[in-house]
């Protein structure tokens, strides 16, 4: 199935936001296997919404469109889309009553304008908008077949509609009786080419499950996507593939499931055992401590950490001795071991993770930007690493940052 | 001047990255007046590149293509190009001097792709890149008029490309004898929609120099543009203009300058002062230490920090009286300045900077979520403020750790 994005919105012209949702919706549309030819954003004009669609009838069989569902006069996308397939906007009773129900719930005056978010096009197929008022909707051209689905444009309220109703819908025109599902395998320390590289006689092969490599935040995802008469059909599909995966690179596998986050797996398996982390911070500034407090109830394994940016702050707050310091230097193993280590005491925890690197842009006491030494101390027991990261600061810190947590779910799973 | 932008890339269309050259451009060219009226996303197909060429030509007067300059068989934005226009490929000769360069230095050997980077349309203007291989160009269609841009994808070498070269020479199209100069000033502490309606007169009224509000990450930004014949000339249009935004909202404005940061304008404000801040973090958990040490040569005015996430910790490594943490809870006025205080002491720093609050997402003692004490200690002087600040988690640490910045800058400008 030959598809299009069509974003309607002045605001994605003049550059005010970027089209993201066009981005969302590719992704999407690939892991079900429709193919993208083309996307396009055009202003809240008629005459140009016109023309584009008009174009993209007469060359794609379904057309996505995102924005001008709301409540104002430059929102056109309906009136455009109803007119070109010769059908009428009719009123739909859930979404209006939905629409009378929010205004009168925060005492705001409703206008005729509020009343024509609720209007859909005739025959059409009704999306309900979960997180806002305007429904999405996907209506047939019954000339030539071409679909038009009509998504709202925050991609709040577009993308929970297209997770939960509009991709079964889409899965449904491609193939009337499968359902698609997927897993996501979330890896760290491992680049995407190294990986793909590893793994390219299993993407060479893949028709069914489908294995889409997604690059992140200096993570690397595997999307395997499998089509099935069920759910379970499709999770046996998945699960030797999934098997495969871990032999070849179990080690780099941090996760399973759409969205996890390093800082959430290491909060998740501390809270499991009832241990806590306190954490030292010297190159990262204060990112780990900042990672894992994202995490909401993290409070339950983070009793706290220092940022120890100086050496008289090593001394002071984490009472290193001076002399030592001087010895080895800030940056080096002995300074990273003590910092765990003093943390741990400081702060009653379970266990310590420390980092103290050159973060750059200059080399530190003879070190090279880059260089970086991670401890963590669990129990009575040290690790300490040496890292060269490469990159520019951001770059360092993150990457130190999430490699001291990376190592610390490792060492917390082998311990058992 | 109507201008569409046309990004030529498969990868944009499998929602591997997203088109925020799109965003980017429509930034610059509204800027210097050029209104945009389309987006065209296609893939790395000639016949479909071609039609979509065809089309815009029809409608505009300006065409901007990214992407597609590469050496490989897949990039193809050139060729369609000068086909189109009816013009031969030639030799760009100090591109080619320095793709041989680069292969050289590095002694990897040279493929006859590698030559096409250097082939630029006959009779079109060049733009260097200065941080890639592939040149860009415009060239004008001789029949119609048109004007054709081609530039690199990859937005590093795209970006610096647009303001050293291809701006000016879009400003010569649209005004033959004029230059372009703007200054952004940056605000903190009021929304996007309070600021406009506070210049709504000074809006309507704008010609030149025009006012382009940016909202940004919980800030807002206006940029002035004004258009002369000298730089000069364009200084004394937005004189007047800037005079009056800080008579109206001066007490918003902490910056002005293309990328001012809050962090690094209160480090630079501190390096200027010969003075240190240490920071206690309770709700926002290392945040305000990792925005100060995001700053290249924080150390400088940064000794350390700590983020002491429970009452022990407060206690502990703070060395607040556990009474005191006791009687007037761990959000309290009182507690904040004890951590304000004693990490001024802790550190031997200048001034102290203490948060602590609930970021949710349950309340914490009997306070609301979004609650925030934040506590400035500068010198021997305390200076505490309550907040309410709405959102989820990540808002509201953000937003407290913004505001603590934000407002030490005012402090310290106040104090002279």
């Amino acid at each position: 199935m030959k598809a299009e994005i069509v974003a309607v919105g002045t605001e994605l012209l003049l550059g005010q936001i970027a089209n993201t949702n066009a981005q969302y919706l590719s992704q999407k549309l690939a892991e079900i296997g429709v193919d993208v030819y083309y996307h396009s954003v055009v202003g809240d004009n008629a005459q140009r919404i016109r023309d584009v669609l008009q174009r993209a009838r007469s060359r794609s069989e379904l057309i996505i469109l995102t924005g001008g569902l709301g409540p104002t006069e430059d929102d056109l996308t309906k009136d455009v889309v109803a007119e070109l397939i010769g059908r009428p906007l009719v009123e739909h009773r859930p979404s209006m009553e939905k629409i009378v129900a929010f205004f009168s719930q925060y005492g705001i005056p409703m206008t005729e304008n509020n009343r024509r978010q609720a209007l859909v096009i005739e025959g059409g197929r009704v999306f309900e908008n979960r997180h806002g008022l305007a429904p999405g909707m996907a209506v047939q051209d019954k000339q030539d077949g071409v679909w038009f689905v009509l998504l709202p444009g925050p991609p709040k309220e577009m993308k929970p509609m297209v997770e939960s109703d509009v991709l079964p819908f889409l899965l449904s025109l491609v193939s009337t009786s499968q359902i698609i599902h997927s897993k996501v395998l979330h890896f760290y320390g491992i680049g995407e080419s190294i990986l793909e590289d590893k793994i390219k006689d299993l993407i060479r092969q893949q028709s069914n499950p489908t294995i889409a490599p997604l690059a992140g935040d200096r993570e690397v995802k595997l999307r395997l996507t499998a089509k099935a008469s069920s759910r379970e059909a499709a999770e046996q599909l998945l699960q030797p593939l999934v098997e495969e995966l871990y032999r070849r690179l179990g080690k780099y596998i941090y996760a399973e499931g759409e969205h996890a986050r390093l800082e959430q797996v290491l909060v998740d398996e501390l809270r499991r055992r009832g241990e806590t982390v306190a954490v030292a911070e010297s190159c990262t500034g204060g990112r780990l401590s900042g990672a894992l407090t994202s995490v909401p109830g993290s409070s339950a394994v983070f009793p706290g950490g220092v940022v120890t940016y100086s050496l008289a702050t090593k001394r002071d707050v984490l009472g290193i001795p001076q002399h030592d310091l001087e010895q080895y230097g800030t940056v080096s193993r002995q300074t990273a071991e003590a910092m765990a280590t003093h943390v741990q005491r400081l702060c009653r925890a379970t266990h310590g993770i420390a980092v103290t690197g050159v973060a750059g842009p200059h080399e530190l006491e003879g070190q090279p930007v880059g260089l970086v030494w991670i401890a963590w101390r669990l129990g009575d027991d040290s690790h300490v690493q040496q890292y060269r990261f490469v990159g520019d600061r951001e770059e360092i810190q993150t990457r130190a940052t999430k490699t001291a947590m990376f190592k610390m779910i490792q060492l917390l799973r082998q311990k058992g």
